[in-house]
This record gives C-alpha cells, sequence and structure tokens, in this order.
C-alpha cells in the first residue's frame, strides 16, 4: 500500500506573489489540494487541472467538528497514496491550527513537511505602512487571536500584561469580539 | 532624470525555497541587489549577471554608522535610475530595520515597495516541530529582540510582563546575550 504526503502550505496573506516558491512548487504537483477560504483564489491557477481541489473553508468561528472533518480528509487522501497540499491562509503555524494537523499526521504516521508561509501579522501591517518593529520605538511585537470569546477551555488571555509588555500588538480574528 | 525604484525584500529564513514568488521576480529584474550575510546564498543564483550585487552584511551587532551607509547607497543608486532590491533575511519589518530605510526612501522621494518574507520568528520553530499557537496549549506569542544590551536608548524590554503575558516568546539575535 502506497502511502502519500502532505505538505502544509502557508498561502501568505492575500497577494498572490507573496506565497513562497516552495509552496508554489508543492501547488503544482499536488494530487488534491484542500484549501480555505482564501483572499485571492487566483493563486490556485497553478493547480494541475485533473488535481482534485476541495475547499473547506470556514468564516472565522472554526468549530472542533469541522476540524475533525478536514483531520480525516488529510488522512483518507494520504492513505489512497496521494500527494495532499493543506493550503492555509498566512502561515500554517501562525493561529492556523497546523499544529493540530501535524500531531494527526504524525499519530498516523503519515509522512508530512511544513512549508511557512507569510504571516498577515506582520504582512499587513507592512503593507499599510507600519513596521512591526522600528528602531527605537518597538523591539518587540505579540500576535493575539481576538477570537477567544467562543471557544472553550483555553488558556486565559493576560491582556493587562500583553497590553503593557509588548510594544506592538496585533490581533488577529478579532473583528467579531471588536465590540 | 529617470528615478529608480527600490524593493525592501524579505529572503525568507534561509532555506532558498522559502522567498516569496513577487520576491524573486524582483531578485530576477534588479538592476542592483544590497544584501546582508544570508543563510544560503544560492539564492542570488536567479539575479542577472549584469546586475550589481553589493554585500553589506553585517554580524548581530549593527552600528547605526553602517545602517546610514546602506541607506546612502540604496539613495545613490535609486537616483541613478536602477532598480534596487535591499534584500533582508526574514521579515524586513521584523526586526530588520526595514522601517527605517523606508522612511529613508520616503523623506527623499524615492519610490518603494516592501515585499514581505517568511519570518525565523515563526519558520525556525516550524521546522524544529514546533507550532508558535498551538489549540488549547498557546493562543499568543510575542517576538522580542535579545540583542538589547548592546543597543542604546531603545526602549526597556518588560521581560516580567511578557515572559507571563505571551503564550509562546521567540527570542530573535539573542545568542550573544545568552548567558
Amino acid at each position: 500500500l502506497k502511502v502519500g504526503k502532505v505538505y502544509l502550505v502557508g498561502a501568505g496573506p492575500g497577494d498572490p506573489g507573496l506565497i513562497t516558491v516552495k509552496g508554489l512548487a508543492c501547488l503544482k504537483q499536488a494530487d488534491v489540494v484542500v484549501y480555505d477560504r482564501l483572499v485571492d483564489e487566483s493563486i490556485l491557477n497553478d493547480v494541475r487541472p485533473e488535481a482534485e481541489k476541495i475547499y473547506v473553508g470556514k468564516a472565522d468561528r472554526l468549530h472542533i467538528l469541522e476540524q475533525d472533518s478536514i483531520n480525516q480528509l488529510l488522512l483518507e487522501k494520504a492513505r489512497k497514496g496521494k500527494v495532499v497540499v493543506r493550503l492555509k491562509g498566512g502561515d500554517p503555524f501562525v493561529l492556523g491550527r497546523g499544529g493540530e494537523e501535524a500531531g494527526i499526521l504524525t499519530r498516523n504516521g503519515i509522512p508530512f513537511e511544513v512549508v511557512p508561509g507569510v504571516t498577515s501579522a506582520s504582512a499587513v501591517p507592512a503593507y499599510a505602512g507600519i513596521p512591526v518593529t522600528h528602531r527605537g520605538v518597538a523591539s518587540s511585537f505579540a500576535v493575539i487571536t481576538g477570537h477567544k470569546a467562543s471557544d472553550r477551555g483555553e488558556p486565559r488571555i493576560s491582556w493587562d500584561k500583553l497590553a503593557t509588555g509588548a510594544d506592538t500588538l496585533v490581533i488577529l480574528m478579532g473583528m467579531r469580539n471588536l465590540a
């Protein structure tokens, strides 16, 4: 029985030019692409026409059941010997739940590789003209989920310490809880 | 008088495959490439043979005078109408002093563009199998310079608050001060 391989690939923050050379090479050789909501779907233009493209996009409320289904899908395709690209916005390991997928693949003996991506945490401020660090102004930054209220069993966020401890704060997925 | 353009490009954390598609396209069209110490110089293989490659690499102690010289170099080449790529390890705006270069270019009316890169802050832990965030374990991370002791006039780092405020801490450029 041939076992495939899963690439956990960061698509970058939206601009299709900000995927990595390695990430694009993975996409071009994929048998299956499992992708989230993307800022710009033209990033999928280089996927082979015969490859299977599976949209598992979700809004900013990610339910555990959905993640379980994605995990099962990755296992199932890899066990059929497929080269699977799990394409995620930004970086798979920066609030992208790539660690959970890596854990499932490890526990099931499926070969995988992580291809880091440009994270929106620094790239979106950069495109807005804001360096997250700047000499004399900011020598540290913190990236925090703003998604917390809808999750359970998560470690408490120490807003008081973060607010005064890190020089720049970047809050991802926070729009729903902004008020 | 024709004015050139400066691209502040993140080379990524070392693996030449982790430069972005857009960053590589900039390198291929550059007249001048101004680069720091790179983990893997093969990333320069795609630079045109007739392009000028200028090494301004420095170790982890960056002196202000050196940065001033780099700034002047960028201005001088751009004023000659050149397409200049300022190639930096990781991301130009994550402890990369890209903000200072962007400021100089702005004040001198030189067109420029920032091309974000994969930061070593998340990619190096990823390659070591460590997601900087993980559901139920870490919902925030902070990136901090470990370079502080040798700088002057910088904001104080609140280690006590950072240590207990952010779930994961990533310290860059800290080897010299490790003891």
